[in-house]
C-alpha cells in the first residue's frame, strides 16, 4: 500500500528547492525547481504551492535559498539578508499559521549559530528535517485519526488537505489513508471547493492516483448530499486554529460544519500542532480577501458580466461548538477547546 | 423605471418563440427563433431556456408550435399529435411542476375547441395570454413581497429567479426589483450556484443590466458572509412547492436555509401559484440528475481529471421549518404551511 502513497509536493534539493506545480494540476504532473527565495514566495503568492503545512515547509525552504545564497562573511550581515527574506515570505499569505511557524524555525536556527557556514549548515539541515517530520506527523495524525472512521463510510472533506497540501501523505486525507491501510473501505465526497477548485482539481487527482474511491460535487451539493444520509464523517485540514478553538480553513468549511451539526454529522478537522496559534484568539486573524479573477474566471475563461463586485474571501472560521474532535498527531482534542488545546499543544 | 425592465426571456410570435439563449450570457445576448416543439424541447433539455416559469411558458409555446404545424383537419388527430408532441416536452425535464402546468393549461384548451380550427386558434391565444400574464404576476407577487425588504437590505438569492427565468421582472428578483421601484436601495448578493453558474452568468448579467448593486460570491462563501453579518434576508425561486410546504429549488438553496437558519436571517422562497403543486407531497417529487459533465468542465475546460466519478443533483429540497414566508402573487403564505398552501392556492 505505500507504494501507493509517493507524492512530494516540497523537496530540499541542497541548494534548490523542487515543487510540483499545483497550477498545472489536474491537466499535467509537472515540477519546478527554484533557487531564489523571491521565486518561492512568488509561488506561494500563485498557488504553484499551497496547503498550510506544505507553505509552510516551502517558506523555509525559501529561507534556506536565502542562506545558501549568502555570500555574506559576518553573522550581522548574514542574518540582515536573512531578515531580509523572512520578511518577504511572511508577506505573501496571511492566514495560514504554519507560514510563519517555518520561517521562525529557520530564523532560530540561523540565528543560534556561531559562523555563518554553520548557519548556512544548520539551516540546510533544518528544511530537510522539516520535509522529512512532516511525513511524519502526517503519519501519526493519519494513525490517530483512523479509528474514528468505520469500514463503508463517505467522508466529506473540502479543498484539498491531502498530500498536495503537505510534503506528503495529508493531514485530512492522511486520515483517509490510514483508514485505508487498516484495510477499511472508505469513500470520499469531494466538493469542487471554488473559487480555486482545489476539491476538483487536487483532490480529486491524489485520491485517483492512491485508488481511493471519490466522488466530485459542486459545492451547493454539500447539504443535499447530507440529507440524503450520503455522508457519514466530515474531516477537513486547518490553516490556524486559535487558543480558544476556533478553525480557519479554506472557505466553504464554516458551512459544512453548520450543515454536519444539523444532520448529526461529526466535525472533524486534522492538522498538526504547527497549525495551532496559541499566541491568537479568533478575533486577531486575518482572512484572506483574494482578487475579483479567481471568480470570474475559469482556466482563463470568463464566466461573469465585465466590472461585477466580487467578494473573495480565502477562508472562513469555524467556531469550537461546531467541532466533534481535532485530529492531531498527538492524538485527539476534544471540548473544552480552549483548555485541551493548550494542554496538549503547548 | 420601468424603462430598465425590459428583458423578454420568451415571446411568441404567431407561428415562432423567440427566446434569448441563456447559454450564451453573459458573453453575449442573443436570441433564438424556433418553429418546431422539438426544437424547444431540446432548448430546455440544454437549458437555453431555464427557470421554472420560463420553461412552463415555453413549453405552452412549443406546445402551441405543433398546432400551428398540424394538417390535420380532423380534431382526434389533431389532438393525437398534440399528444405527442406533449408527451415530448413532458420528457425534458423532472422537477419544475410549471412545465407540466403550462403543457395542461395548452392541452385543455386545445382539448375543449369545437374544431381544429378555432383550437389552433384559442391554443395561440392562450400561450400569449400565458406570456402576458406572467409579467403581471411577478408584478403582483413582486409587490407582494417589496415590504420585506427594508431601505439598506443586502439580499442573499441563489441560481438565477429573475427575469431569464420568467418571461420578464422574475419571481425572487422581482421582488428586488419591486422594492426598487419603491426607492429602496437594495444591494443582492449573488452565489455564482455551480454546476451551471446561473447566479455568475445570468443573475449578475441582469442585475447589471438594470443597475441594481450585487455583489457575486462563490457558493462556499454563503456561511462566512452571513456570518459576517453582510445578509439581511434570503430571496429564492422555487421549481416546485408540495402540498406539505416542502420547496424544491437550484441545488444550494437547501444549504442556505439552514445558514439562514443558525443567522436568524429570514428565508423567502418567491413563486407564482404555478409552482405549487396541491396534488403531491415532498416524497413523490423527482430530483433531476443532471450528467457529468457540467461539474468536470466549465465552458468547455476541464478541471477535473478524467473519469472521476460525478454526482450532479439539479435541485435540492429545503423543509417548510426553514422557510419564515412565502411570496406569492395571491400574497404571503406562513406556516403551518400545509394549512394555508391550500387555502390560498387551490
Amino acid at each position: 500500500m505505500d507504494d501507493f502513497f509517493t507524492l512530494r509536493t516540497v523537496t530540499w534539493e541542497d541548494g534548490a528547492v523542487r515543487m510540483i506545480d499545483q497550477t498545472a494540476l489536474p491537466i499535467k504532473l509537472s515540477y519546478v525547481r527554484y533557487t531564489r527565495p523571491d521565486q518561492v514566495a512568488s509561488a506561494i503568492k500563485t498557488m504553484v504551492v499551497r496547503g498550510a503545512p506544505a507553505i509552510g515547509v516551502a517558506a523555509a525552504m525559501g529561507l534556506a535559498l536565502a542562506a545558501a545564497r549568502s555570500r555574506a562573511t559576518k553573522l550581522p550581515d548574514f542574518m540582515r539578508e536573512m531578515e531580509s527574506a523572512a520578511a518577504m515570505l511572511r508577506a505573501t499569505r496571511p492566514t495560514a499559521v504554519n507560514l510563519f511557524w517555518g520561517i521562525d524555525r529557520v530564523m532560530k536556527k540561523a540565528g543560534s549559530a556561531p559562523s555563518v557556514r554553520q548557519a548556512k549548515e544548520a539551516v540546510s539541515a533544518e528544511v530537510k528535517a522539516m520535509e522529512e517530520e512532516d511525513i511524519q506527523v502526517n503519519r501519526r495524525l493519519g494513525s490517530n485519526g483512523a479509528n474514528l472512521i468505520h469500514d463503508g463510510d463517505t467522508v466529506l472533506t473540502q479543498c484539498n488537505a491531502g498530500a498536495l497540501a503537505t510534503v506528503g501523505y495529508g493531514t485530512a486525507l492522511g486520515v483517509v489513508r490510514a483508514a485505508v491501510e487498516q484495510g477499511k473501505l472508505v469513500r470520499v465526497l469531494v466538493p469542487e471547493t471554488r473559487p480555486a477548485l482545489q476539491g476538483a482539481r487536487l483532490t480529486a487527482f491524489e485520491l485517483a492516483r492512491d485508488r481511493i474511491a471519490c466522488t466530485l460535487i459542486s459545492d451547493t451539493a454539500v447539504g443535499h448530499m447530507m440529507s440524503l444520509g450520503r455522508v457519514d464523517c466530515v474531516i477537513v485540514g486547518a490553516d490556524r486554529i486559535t487558543r480558544d478553538g476556533y478553525v480557519f480553513n479554506k472557505i466553504g468549511t464554516y458551512q459544512e460544519a453548520v450543515l454536519a451539526k444539523r444532520h448529526g454529522i461529526p466535525f472533524y478537522p486534522a492538522a498538526p500542532s504547527s497549525t495551532f496559534d496559541l499566541a491568537r484568539i479568533h478575533g486577531n486573524v486575518i482572512i484572506e480577501e483574494r482578487g475579483a479573477d479567481e471568480v470570474v474566471k475559469i482556466r482563463g475563461k470568463r464566466i461573469a458580466p465585465k466590472g461585477v463586485p466580487v467578494a473573495n474571501p480565502a477562508f472562513d472560521m469555524t467556531p469550537p461548538e461546531l467541532v466533534t474532535s481535532m485530529i492531531t498527531e498527538r492524538g485527539l482534542i476534544s471540548a473544552p477547546f480552549e483548555e485541551n488545546i493548550p494542554r496538549l499543544i503547548s
